[in-house]
């Protein structure tokens, strides 16, 4: 089989490579307009594309961004990008894949906004499951995309356009949603990247909802460094958005976080051998690339999103699309009015007593944190082809989402990234999960298992929750001023003297203090103790502490430098300065007298 | 009229005069036992108790604290109290005021193991609306309680039992539950101090559900310092409880906070006018009392409280009593089976559709506590009589809730405190509300408005958030290491000179750098620059900056002192120190250069 008709995903330009051609000045936007049309074109009817924009507008967008003065300054200059029909773009119908249905936007969402401000180009509105309802692809009147694995597979859903678009090359990346897997089965399915951020990190205004308190927005792309860099872009705190929050950052190392895996009898493949061993080879490799992998009670995940797919969340379904299903039942798909159609069974009661549940669970779920920082799972237990989904369409979907029901109940972010195929060519793929605003852990782990390392840049890096304190004197434990150390919850760390290259002086007076100088032509190594105590408690201890002493370096005896308490300048003006090195430290000085 | 039967609380000690008594030994737990015994036997069957222990266990324990080797240890040693009887005490049954539904406990909740680990003696079950449904106070087959302001005045529900047993001297605090109100309304009605903490502060396992998503446990005693000594107790992670989370620790100033308080137009008496002279007058002194008060719009509180009476809510209790209530249709009151009934007309539509509207609401009142740090309102627009009550049940308890409904619904704490009465001698009571986890704050402010200020022990207090840096060389805005107080979020406060106390030197070499000395025998005002950014930022900042410069403090033009960069004393041993003091500042010197 000739390499370019191999199934898989199509060559494409990641955002890292448009870019740089931007920058070699080797390619322009209108270059890459071109290009991006003429592979749509190529393409022709796959069920990508809802709407495109017009050449005309594309190249008027192109040639703006060319005159722009700082092309530097934006970060996604040039680079063309398609949005999931459920999300608004002023002036185009969003039809969340119901003609009927569809109303022109007049106001585009702040997700695609912040994109357009960003330099992105908005290329158009990309196909998905009616409503958002359902993880499969199947199930739109604008036609059942298939995977670019081929084979008559599905290309998932409900995102099935956005994962298409980036896997066939057309864009680098793509807006989507993800409730129940809708950003996640997709990539999964396509051999792509996609990342389902924390709720709320992106603002959801301007999304037509499906369950409203546990959708996301989800980005696609074709590298992990890739969706960074767009998430870079979209997170932001949006007052509109009831579930906003701001985001977290953190530099994790991938080599030294705990990563979690269910017990292997715990994983469902649904029979699907050649599917476990991908994902077992795959999962082989976690043991090598990490330092240290625990293993994960997988129940109470499992248990969570057994309450969505079985429970009266598909009624949330119903506060949106209600009156009109209701008005309009021959509008809506079979499949789409038998599931909406099952919302309205459910009680007030069933909801409160689903969420008692969910909040039992989440519980659980909150206290697995502490002992793994991530979990990998297979982001899909098996594959269907369009056939398979429209034999049994409730069932199939069902399977699909085994592994992504529980992510937006669990309050969870999650990151898919490819991980080889199966023996009969099918995709496989690893979902690495965390907790609630650890996406930076989970794009940090995900870029390790796709051999795509992602930085975070130092500027976004929060303060460090905790600090090392070098005490020579009066903080030393049992001394008058550890006190302030043990109220802001600080510990002993070590026991341990100075590099040998300080002076101890004590000061006179009747308060009278060591103070520690360094001693350029020789000097002794004094004794000390570090403490560990929150970062942000070095002021209040600085200020409690003697004018003779501020905060500077002191290098240890093992060659480490830490913050410690060192002489203020003022202290050498002192007249009855006592040279007390001889005794070696505080203690043993105070021990003679 | 004689003293002793001016209607209002009992004289009764407070928890902080009985351990000022059990320190001087003027008293000891027997004693104490035996006064309790004696008030509760006087006021006979007034409704207040449900169960009360046996005089002979109450002594045994009372004996056994008075064996205890270190009382000092036991914060609160000898300490009486009730608790709700919605609450477990092992060995001891749960009525929530319905025989039939009772059962005998076999383990103790954690909110009252917690007061018994710390010395404190349990006395008893206390009355309550049945299931914990009312704010009123009628509605319990345990007898009828009666506010101790007389005239035929309800107690207030529905931890009625609880505030009496506190206003009629016979227990110093008792535990109590809030769910739209319930710990609020009945400390109103009958003059003692109400504290409905965050939820999730305090565990409520062992406590039988009203509305298992709204339910908090609540504190009432006879004043702000002893709810505040209560809650230091009881205040603790449980990780049973799904709602649990830690307290937050805030050493709030109540004459610098911001009292929001809403228009009088937007203030509800029901036409109770003397109780509306009564609020105004108690809210003419918070002007006096408090720096700066601002107006709050009242608007999106009210709308949050009518969801829970007007919505779905409701149908919550029937997870919890809905089976019996099927089995047992008359051993249920007809007021509270009237209600519970009606929460079965919900869907799991209506709910999801509350709970958007719920979200948007909260979202709205978040943006709230950026213009204020509390809220300031009437605990109760007005008082009925126990006939009035029974007349019109309904609607008179949704008016006792105008002011408190809201509360949990918008994840809210609150504090009430007496304020005054009636020109016709009803009790008037003011409430604080903050947002979640303000209830340091929360108290600062009650006890202000009380006369009985409350004080966070230093120990207890997080580090702050944002340090204060004086900067004055390299850090400059626009000077190299600059970018490190940025990327920190730092920002410049002020542009100002030190104190005339220093000098300011140049170190030599390649890379010179400005370094600032203290003069004690005269030197200048150097130009510095103030710097704010997140405290926890400095060991960062210090680490990047040169060695020759620590963190000490600087002295400031206006005599206030400041953590800034100094000379570290190393900067001394510089053979080409140059004294550029002549220049007033780094600025200056390089412009000069």
């Amino acid at each position: 089989m000739p390499e370019s008709v191999t199934p898989g995903p199509a060559d494409g330009p990641t955002i890292d490579e448009l870019t740089a051609a931007y920058r070699s000045a080797t390619r322009t936007p209108s270059d890459v307009v071109d290009e991006m049309l003429g592979r749509i074109a190529d393409r022709g009817a796959d069920g990508t594309w809802i709407s495109v924009a017009e050449r005309s507008e594309l190249l008027l967008r192109a040639k703006q961004l060319e005159a722009h003065p700082d092309p530097s300054s934006l970060p996604l200059y040039g680079i063309p990008f398609g949005v999931k029909d459920s999300i608004d773009v002023a002036g185009v119908p969003t039809t969340v894949a119901c003609p009927e249905y569809a109303t022109v936007a007049d106001r585009t969402a702040p997700v695609v906004q912040r994109l357009v401000d960003a330099g992105a180009i908005y290329v158009g509105k990309t196909n998905l499951d009616q409503f958002a309802t359902g993880l499969n692809g199947t199930r739109s009147p604008y036609g059942v995309p298939r995977s670019v694995f081929g084979n008559g597979l599905i290309s998932g859903g409900s995102s099935s356009g956005s994962a298409l678009a980036v896997a066939s090359g057309e864009v680098p990346f793509a807006v989507a949603t993800d409730t129940a897997g809708s950003g996640r089965v997709p990539p999964a399915l396509n051999g792509i990247v996609g990342l389902k951020p924390s709720r709320g990190l992106i603002s959801t205004v301007g999304l037509v909802p499906a369950c409203r308190s546990l959708d996301c927005i989800s980005l696609m792309a074709r590298s992990v460094p890739d969706i960074a860099r767009v998430l870079d872009v979209v997170a932001a705190v949006d007052d509109r958005d009831p579930f906003t929050r701001p985001r977290v950052r953190e530099n994790a190392d991938p080599a030294k976080l705990r990563i979690g895996v269910p017990d292997i009898g715990e994983l469902e493949f649904f029979g699907d051998e050649p599917m476990r061993d991908a994902h077992l080879a795959a999962r082989s490799r976690i043991g090598r690339d990490f330092g240290r992998v625990v293993t994960a009670p997988f129940g109470p995940f499992l248990a969570a999103g057994e309450l969505l797919y079985q429970g009266p969340w598909v009624a949330e379904r119903l506060t949106e699309f209600g009156d009109f299903l209701a008005a309009h039942p021959d509008s809506v798909l079979p499949v789409i009015r038998t599931i909406m159609d099952s919302g309205a069974a459910y009680s007030a009661v069933d909801v409160f007593g689903a969420q008692h549940r969910l909040g039992q669970l989440q519980a659980q779920v909150r206290r697995l944190w502490q002992d793994m920082d991530v979990l990998v799972l297979p982001a899909i237990g098996t594959t269907f082809t369009v056939d398979q989904v429209l034999a049994d369409p409730i069932a199939t979907n069902t399977m699909l989402g085994h592994y992504t029901h529980f992510g937006n109940l669990l309050d969870l972010c999650g990151a898919v990234v490819p991980a080889g195929r199966t023996a009969d060519g099918r995709p496989a793929a690893l979902m690495v999960l965390g907790p609630a605003l650890a996406d930076d852990r989970v794009l940090a782990v995900a870029g390790a298992l796709a051999g795509q390392p992602v930085e975070v840049p130092a500027a976004a890096v929060r303060a460090p929750d905790a600090a090392t304190l070098v005490v020579v004197g009066h903080h030393l434990a049992g001394q008058p001023r550890s006190r302030d150390l043990l109220e802001h919850g600080g510990h002993v760390l070590t026991r341990t003297v100075t590099a040998p290259r300080y002076r101890l002086l004590r000061t006179g007076g009747t308060s009278p203090v060591p103070v520690l100088v360094t001693a350029p032509g020789g000097g002794a190594a004094i004794e000390v103790e570090t403490w560990r105590l929150p970062a942000a408690a070095l002021p209040d201890i600085l200020a409690r502490s003697s004018r003779s002493v501020c905060l500077g370096r002191v290098e240890l005896a093992d060659g480490s430098t830490e913050i410690g308490f060192v002489a203020d300048t003022s202290a050498l003006d002192d007249e009855d300065l006592t040279d007390i090195t001889a005794f070696g430290g505080w203690r043993a000085y105070l021990a003679a007298q």
